[in-house]
């Protein structure tokens, strides 16, 4: 989910957790943290973005893109929401 | 990693556990309960399976070879052995 939400974009803490909901903030720390020390997430945000401070995909993570799809096309199909 | 395995067809727990390593048999109980309750892995084995009792995926749970499939593309291009 944190990725799904970061594919559109650079995110603040306060956006992501907003757009993620039944997770405490608590676990969503951890589970950005997990995902920096996988390279997959950072916080090192530049002018490009619109904000200062927050959480983007570096390029490892935007090339799960296509695992996304993937995922997304299984769910429509078979998971009910 | 247990549909990956469980994508070459139904498997015995042994054989499971064998073939995912650094997983305690407890945790891949766990998992495997998990993937049962989402209806993705399955124990109902039948005459056509070559064993008696394990494990097969669901036609939901085959269905997550594309997912899988880019998962693979992914990991070959970004994540170092």
């Amino acid at each position: 989910m944190i990725i799904d939400v970061l594919l559109d974009g650079p995110r603040r803490f306060k956006d992501l957790s907003q757009a993620i909901s039944g997770v405490s903030d608590r676990v969503l720390v951890e589970r950005l943290k997990e995902l920096e020390y996988e390279e997959i997430v950072t916080k090192d945000l530049d002018d490009t973005c619109d904000i200062r401070s927050g959480y983007r995909l570096t390029e490892k993570g935007r090339a799960l893109k296509a695992v996304m799809n993937e995922v997304q096309n299984w769910a429509d199909e078979w998971v009910c929401d």
